[in-house]
């Protein structure tokens, strides 16, 4: 690993440098990776620009092949990628092979997709030369790229949500050169990947501009990348703060752009009384071990759970803090996530509605420590801070008086990306009531399950209204995720001489079409 | 008339009063309409907001039954509406029978829409209960209504773009309650059409907040109305600035919501050398008619044209001038419309890089003199200015030195709603040269047409790039409107009981499903 970065299939240093960090210790790691310059991340831009009109007319096929190439890539170097991931994250082994599974999976996923080409969007309005009054000329519309997208990699998914995750895997089949912003938290693991791209671009023959990778510990080259006229997307999964930030950037642009980010979400638990009564142990446990998972750095963290006070909830909690004493310390993804959960934490206690009800072993510098909450639900609705997300192995349980107050509750929340409900046969006709609730809140409706755990599929929502995502039209996992890049246009009585080849008559791309007299 | 607006079906009054005005006198009209209050205002998206749970569910069969009554109740009125919207907007009869005509099959179009039932994108995922390592729970999704809309009623389409135009029945048939502004140009027009649809929906028995109208001359309430928390999503069709300006206020929200702008374009049409050469003066003939129709006051005005210098040109411009000579004044919009047009031609004229080639009769303070304007293709490149619109009866030629210069023209324009060729066989390997550069630039490309005009069809793309339209992945005229107002729900494992008949597995309302294994 030379440090370097990546610009249109060449290799590029510069005279800065900075180092990754191993997440157990806060210790640099060896290896200087070097700061992209202004100069090459504008060049960056202007060679995804400049492949994207050669590269959003390669045929289906091609595309496929492509992604297909990335995946075989990315596991020729799988033992390399999970070996630094795991120093650069603090995550276990086996969550890195699992994750890197997911993320060829995800790449192979959009491969079918493609091929498939319902992404194409044809639709056909045959001509009506006899038409009164006046005759209608023939239209057929396709979806086309929308232009390089910039994909900020993300903290707490170093392979599935990175370099070559989701959102570069949509962008690139749907026609988009790529242009990724690495974490800084996986510096060395985001160039192993990128250089699996690099390679799939090369052995592929497309453009070298349809795929870059540039690195930087700071926000300076992400802004400019944003703020790039070629760059006509935005793919992000992070902070709040950074998903506005970027936001803030494409509005100001003169050509303002939109910004896919997902961002914050405490993914409401609500245990239903039959359910409850039935289950309150198993659900206790199940519920720690969804919240301590890999130190709870997931967007679909159980946040928030609520319940109705009682024996019941009694039982519940006695299980759950049970197992959340038993929970260990575990490494954050970095040391700066581990305080800024420490602060969290800290927010929460010192909260005169909050008690803590359980806690696991204290964190230090680098790891954090499991902690169980409790409030009313009088005070939670009285107290928006109470629904901020914190990041890490913890969540807050919401203890109602009555089964109304679910529902206020529930309405008092901003967008989440799931909401889940734990349920028996008695308990339907309170969830049928709360269901339109969830449907206005989330971009996932769970029964009976945990949020953590997206499944990588044709009917996944990854997604939800702000500020869960910046954009609740769309979702960041699974195979609608493509829509994102697409936008749609019109041919009206063109030759077929010179129309592309998914809209001739002879449909050579064997596409789907609609077609409509 | 007695010049009310309306709230949730109620007709309401207030204090303040204003008038509409005679488009062609600049007149006064009798009739005094009540500025709706803050507090109307709130109430009009509080209603929208209570009957949002209740209409997004109601069966395709009844909304589509919704929409088509709309149609029935504005044929009912008919003659009062078209005659009144003489008056108000200064549009000929047989144009505003023609755009009634539109509307009512606009509606009728949604109501098919709305049957066939694409627009839900059900998807569904099939468990895999014995998958390994992990059993895959049953997944499905579709499309639900985002929420209550605001709808902002154009100027230069009172009935089709207005009250129960695009917006507000691709909002309806999404399962959006609406909130429409009406456009101060046309408030008794807004409102005889806006009681047509609050006559449908209380003859279908829908909730009566399902829709509202409200009426102000200024821009108080409208901005108001985007930033009530209850709206989800914004239809506007207008002026750049007017856009620009609803954006920023639905950006600054606490929850951004999306705008679907559309709002300026100057619809480049270029002539290529054989089909000039085959037919100039036809091409010039028609040119004319097409930018000077109903005073140029549509969208997709051609408000530049570019060609090549040479003897062809020179005999299109012959007979383009000659047919625009003969252009009488006529009237516009509005008195204001009218100055701003005027202020445009006199910007141009002023500029020294541009000259009048023709001229009609001079305007008035209501009405709009045609101008053809010519200038050289270095002069428009070196001058940002020129791209601007002029709404109204003129056009700018762009003469260039050779067909280099028409693909650099086209490169430096912004985006469009439309991009028109006019060419013959000997001009396709050209033309298929200019294709990608326009497919990125604009939402239609038409070949041998003119822009204006814009069939509403199940392709129809009126839409584009930025400053064309806030948001490139979206139309506003044409079927694939409806997807503006629908974002993604995923349900995990919800018993089939509590599912919504969307998604049940005997699939009651008969929905198109993707099932994937």
């Amino acid at each position: 690993m030379d440090g370097s970065y990546l610009i249109g299939g060449q290799r590029r240093t510069s005279a800065q440098t900075f180092q990754g960090i191993e997440a157990a210790t806060g210790q640099a790691l060896p290896g200087d990776f070097a700061v992209t310059t202004p100069e090459d991340l504008a060049l960056a831009c202007t060679l995804a620009e400049q492949a994207f009109d050669h590269f959003r007319e390669t045929a289906p096929e091609t595309r496929a092949t492509f992604l297909e190439t990335i995946a075989t890539a990315l596991e020729k170097r799988s033992e390399a990628i999970v070996a630094r991931a795991m120093l650069e994250s603090g995550l276990p082994q086996g969550r890195l092979n699992g994750e890197l599974g997911r993320t060829t999976g995800q790449l192979r996923l959009f491969a079918s997709v493609v091929r498939e080409g319902d992404w194409a969007g044809v639709v056909i309005d045959k001509a009506l030369p006899e038409r009164a009054p006046l005759p209608r000329p023939d239209l057929r519309s396709r979806q086309i790229p929308v232009g390089p997208v910039a994909v900020f990699g993300a903290s707490n998914f170093p392979l599935a949500f990175s370099v070559a995750g989701g959102d570069t895997a949509s962008a690139l089949a749907a026609g988009c050169p790529v242009v990724v912003k690495a974490h800084p938290a996986h510096p060395g693991t985001s160039l192993l990947v990128g250089q699996a791209i690099a390679e799939a671009v090369e052995q592929c023959s497309l453009p070298s501009g349809t795929f870059s990778l540039i690195q930087e510990p700071g926000y300076a080259m992400g802004s400019a990348l944003v703020a790039h006229p070629a760059i006509k997307a935005v793919g992000f999964t992070g902070s709040r703060s950074g998903g506005l930030a970027l936001m803030a950037v494409a509005a100001a642009r003169a050509e303002p752009i939109p910004v896919y980010a997902e961002m914050s979400s405490i993914n409401p638990v609500v245990l239903l009384p039959a359910a409850l009564a039935a289950r309150a142990p198993e659900l206790g446990r199940a519920y720690v071990a969804s919240l301590s998972l890999f130190a709870g750095q997931f967007c679909t963290n159980p946040g928030i759970l609520i319940a109705q006070t009682g024996p019941d909830l009694d039982r519940f909690l006695a299980a759950a803090c049970e197992a959340l004493n038993a929970v260990p310390p575990q490494v954050m993804l970095t040391p700066g996530i581990a305080s800024a959960y420490d602060r969290g934490i800290a927010s929460l206690t010192e909260n005169e509605g909050v008690q803590v009800l359980a806690a696991g072993a204290d964190g230090t510098a680098t790891c954090g420590g499991a902690r169980l909450l409790v409030t009313d639900g009088n005070d939670f609705l009285a107290d928006p801070s109470l629904t901020h997300e914190v990041f890490g192995p913890s969540s807050l349980i919401v203890r109602v008086r009555d089964t109304a107050q679910i529902a206020q509750i529930l309405e008092s929340l901003q967008g989440q990306l799931t909401a889940t409900l734990h349920l028996d046969e008695a308990d339907y006709p309170l969830a049928a009531s709360l269901l339109p609730i969830l449907e206005r809140k989330a971009g996932r409706i769970l029964a009976n399950g945990w949020p953590t755990g997206v499944e990588v599929s044709r009917s996944m929502v990854h997604g939800g209204p702000f500020p869960a995502t910046s954009d609740p039209r769309t979702t960041s996992v699974g195979a609608m995720a493509i829509h994102r890049f697409l936008r749609p246009v019109c041919y009206q009585a063109i030759p077929d001489a010179i129309l592309p080849p998914a809209l001739k008559a002879s449909n050579p791309q064997n596409l789907p079409r609609r077609e409509f007299d």
